[in-house]
Order: C-alpha cells, then structure tokens, then sequence
C-alpha cells in the first residue's frame, strides 16, 4: 500500500510508492526524450486484453467491454499511484501525520488511434472525451471516500506524458489537495470582499480590455490570464457562473469541444508541437459533511487551466514560488489570436 | 523595465519580462540540453572584461576588481529579471495589481575554474562560496526597498542552470514570496500551538527515529525530510536554532561548508552527477516596518533544500500540489549514508 504523508510545515501532502520504491540507478538522467512505449502500445484499439479491466468505455452500440470498437475508454493506471480498495487509516507517525494511499488513479484513452493527438482527433471526438471526464467524475464523486477528482493531460515525454497514445488521467483523492484548497480559499475572500465571484469579474475586465483574450464563443472564453505561471499559459472558462464541471449543459459541452480542439490546434501550430499540461479546475465533491457548499458554489467558477511547457523551472521558482514570464501574457494572447 | 504582477486568486507574484518579450520561435522545444554557453565562458579568469563590473569578489590580496586572481567574484546578472534602479510604482491595473521590476539578480560565480562543479573545489572554495552568500545578504538587506534576498544554486540544464561554469544566484525582491511567507506562516502557526520551533522538533524527531538521517557534524544534521516533493531531497539544518542564514558563526561557517560539500559528492556519485537546485531558505530581511521579528527569530530556522531534479513534474503537481516519490524518503537517505 503507498502513504499519504503531511508536509508539517506547509501542509502539502505528497504520496510516497512505498510497494515500488525505487534505487538510485533507476533513474534516467540526461536520457532525455526516451521511448516510454517501446513494443505494442496497449492502450491502441486491439490490445484491450492487455490492460486492466476497464471501467467504462464509449463504444459501438453492442459490443463488449474489453474488446475492439470503442471510442474512449477508461481503465486503471497500470501502477496506481492511489489504490482503490481500503479504508484510509489515518495515524500520527511520531510529529508527523500519515493514512493509506487511497484513491483513485484512471487512464482516458483519448482515441483508439495511436497516432491521434486531441488537436487532430475532430469535433465529435473531443465531445466523446469531455464527455468521458463529465462521466468519471460523476462516478467517483459517489465514492464518500473521496474529497475531490482532478482530471489532467501530460502531453509530451517532459510534460510527463506516460505513453504516446493519446491518454488523459483522472485521480480521485481522499483530501481536497492543497492547491485547489488555495484557490478556493482565494476566491472565498474575494467574495467576502465583493461580494462577486471573482472569476466572473476577471472575464468581464478581460472581455473589456480583450488584451489577454484569444477566442470566445456562445459559451467559453478563453484568454491568458493577467499573472499566469507560464508563456503562452491560457485558460477556458464557462461564461455563465457555475462551479462545478459536471453540472455542464449539453450545449456548453458542444462549445467547449469545439473551443478546447481549436485552442489545442492553435498551440500546436504556433509553438511547434510543444508538451503541455492540462488541469480541470472544479468545485470539490458534494459530500454531506462539507456544509459551506452554498457559499462555494457562489465563489468558484470552473475552468480548464492549459500550460505548454516550454521553460524550465529552477531554483527560484521552487524557493520562491515567483514565475518568470519571458513572454507577456498579452503578446502570447495576440500570437494565438492571429495564428 | 520588466513587471511585477500579482495573480488576484493565489496572491502569487510573477516577473512578465516586457523588456526582451520573447517570440513563439524563441523556445527550443525538444532541443533538449543544448550548450547555452558556447564560445568562450565569460565566467571563467581571465575574461572579467566580458562581464558587469563585479559587485565584490574575494581575490588575491593587491589584486584589482574586474582583473583575475579571485577565488569568488560576484557580478550583476548579463539579464536581470529584476533591476537596481528605480521605486517600486505600486499600481491598480483594472482590478489587477502591478508595481515595476525593481530588486536585485546577481551572479555568484563559484570558481575561476570552468570545470571545478562545488563537489570538487575543495573545503576552503566551499567555505568561500557560503562566505560570499552571507556578505551578499548582508550588503543587500540595507537596501530598504527589499523584503527578502533569496541564494540559490541551479546545477545542470534541467535543472535551468544558465551557464555550464559553477555560479548560483542571488536574488532580493521588494516582497516576501509567496512561497517563503507560506513556510513562516506554517512555522508560526506550530509555534503558536506548540510554543517550540518546527524545525527544533523536526531535527529532535529525526536524530531520535535516525531512519531519514544522511549525515550529522558538530553544527549541523542532514537529512531526508518526511514528506518532501522529490526523491533524494535533503535539508541541511543548523542545530542551534537561529533564523537568520546571516548570523552564522565562524565555526558554524566551517562545519557547514564541510557537510555542504560531502553531501553534494553523495549526490553526485550515488545518482551519476545529477541535475539539482538548492535554496537557501533563511529569515525576511530585518526592516523597521516587520513589527513582529522578535516572534519570528523563534519561530523560523534557517535551512538549506537541496533537489535533486530526477522527476517530471506533470499536470498532477501542477494542479493538486500534491507530489509523487517514487523513492521513500527513508531509503533515500539510506544510500546516501552508505554511499
């Protein structure tokens, strides 16, 4: 079983792999960009037998689970860095504060195709893929284990990506983590203040100067935030106030298909191709014992926060937590507008 | 002038570089470790003219500033990400906040000699390194316009080193990060719990359980800490409380360079001469206006964190806070000490 183990000084948990711990020669340093998937890739249509059962799937009408014919198909990560089965068994170790590594750790196979990135995989697909995240975390927010679902995409070998295949990943974790915790907190103060949601307020001073904004459609607006951590860094957020993701409206989902496909294929036109990360950002899960739901649903405002990893971060920014922004969000914004 | 800018929801700080905005074509993705640094190093003795004017050095006595015969030299960044001149214009920016990119960036180079990286310069190099951090402390905090002086060291390309020639950097910024009023904040609070000093605790806790533990002197235990973000990740901590890095003894000053080198040759033979950053994690700067530094020497501890940079970090991270070791703390700090 991994551990969850408490940061005492900044409150942060991290999870240690406790059954698969690793030796210092495991390591690959300077092997940059290595072939993670050499061999058949098992997340491609035909391979079904060669992952973990899957958990749900969109396929065609009739055929099994575990076998050819679908269009996106969820499974287990192959090493879960959260397991699913057990109670989470919280205990004090000496000054420090431990539980069991509980969760959940799921792989989205994006696309039966191997060589189909999001940016190529076409409309209907790019529904069939938020629709899938919409569709997890439902199912896992139904689990009173869990505090919250985050729902990421490491594309590219140094934004982490496992595979080459088009995947995304979804973890179901027992504690609201810390940084989401931040933001709700951030945006709770704002609130308290102003009494406005303070990510509505930032689409309307966007909207009004449009220096930052790079599309915007019946339903979305994507820009690039005022202080974002990286270049060319964008957000997608829903015009209409609401907190959580999977309260998403049919025809919302329609937009934000279409608006995640075109700003995935203006990325990889202006920047070459480059990794980048996404995180849905969305309210935490409705368990009875959170009681100040009402206020948090006033407060936060989903969005989609995409970062193409195109510098490094060093010294200064992890002693800091400063960003340095070679390139101004309000240039990065006009590039992808005109690209 | 570059610019500072606060993101409204994390209250995080961010350096837009306006004045060198870079182009999408500036970022060499997949140009993994390029030479950044070819032709003749402007670091190395014998080229000072090819530098800034240096800030201070410690030389060979009789020698002249900007000539060679110096064992340490510090100048001003070739690109600083914050400048000396000018007030800080503090300013509303639409419901955003802003003020100019004032502070300090200076280059610590570490030896006259190209090829000599810190585990290999020898004891009385150390002792001058860590003797050039706490003059260049002491020399900025006068600067009223400064909050903080963050020391910092960036080993290896990815690990977003500048040059392949020994230096660290130096930074003073007109307000406390975010990151290290997280850590005083964490600290306070355990304090004002507890009425003992976090990192006291931590240091009692790991002597008695041993198990994270990679080396102890007269003055100073290094250490694995519980829950770190990366594999291998170690605190050098002084044993007699104090907050300020500044206030160091003679003798401290010693024991510190002596572990400060043993350990990075650790790294260094145990993980094949890896990528690292250390940081220098020491007290804000002492000003009239902080009100509350009596409480604060007691609470706070001055350490350095050295992270070996052996992972990805991907959407995960980026988006939970949450870190991933695939290495427990305890065995890390196991083949340290049998290294």
């Amino acid at each position: 079983m991994h551990e969850l183990r408490k940061d005492p000084l900044l409150g942060r948990w991290v999870i240690v792999l406790k059954e698969e711990s690793l030796g210092p020669e495991s390591y690959s340093i300077g092997e940059e960009n290595p072939s993670p998937d050499e061999g058949p890739c098992p997340l491609c249509e035909g391979n079904e037998k060669n992952t973990p059962h899957e958990i749900t799937a969109i396929r065609e009408k009739g055929t099994e689970p575990d076998t050819p014919h679908w269009f996106t198909r969820v499974i287990p990560n192959f090493h879960p860095i959260l397991q699913i089965e057990g109670e989470l068994n919280r205990r004090g170790v000496g000054m420090y504060d431990a539980m069991d590594g509980i969760g959940a750790n799921e792989i989205v196979i994006e696309s039966p195709e191997h060589g189909k990135p999001p940016a190529d995989m076409g409309l209907a697909q790019m529904h069939r893929v938020v629709s899938t995240y919409k569709a997890r975390i439902f199912d896992l927010q139904k689990d009173p284990r869990f505090r919250y679902v985050i729902v990421f995409k490491n594309y590219g070998y140094s934004a982490g990506a496992l595979f080459s295949h088009p995947h995304s990943q979804v973890v179901a974790t027992p504690i609201i983590p810390k940084r989401v915790k931040e933001e709700l907190d951030g945006a709770k103060l704002y609130y308290n203040y102003k009494d406005r949601c303070i990510f509505c307020d930032m689409m309307r001073e966007e909207l009004k100067t449009a220096e930052r904004v790079v599309m915007e459609n019946r339903s979305f607006i994507a820009f690039s935030p005022y202080a974002p951590r990286f270049p060319f860094e964008l957000w997608i957020m829903p015009k209409k106030h609401s907190c959580a993701f999977e309260d998403i409206s049919d025809e919302e989902m329609e937009d934000l298909a279409m608006m995640f496909m075109t700003i995935l294929l203006k990325l990889r036109k202006l920047l070459n191709d480059p990794p980048y990360n996404y995180v849905l950002h969305t309210a935490p899960n409705r368990v009875p014992r959170r009681n100040h739901w009402h206020t948090l649903g006033e407060d936060f405002h989903w969005h989609i926060e995409i970062m193409p990893r195109l510098v490094r971060t060093a010294g200064f920014e992890w002693g800091s937590g400063f960003y340095i922004l070679p390139t101004s969000p309000e240039d990065g914004a006009k590039y992808l507008r005109e690209v």
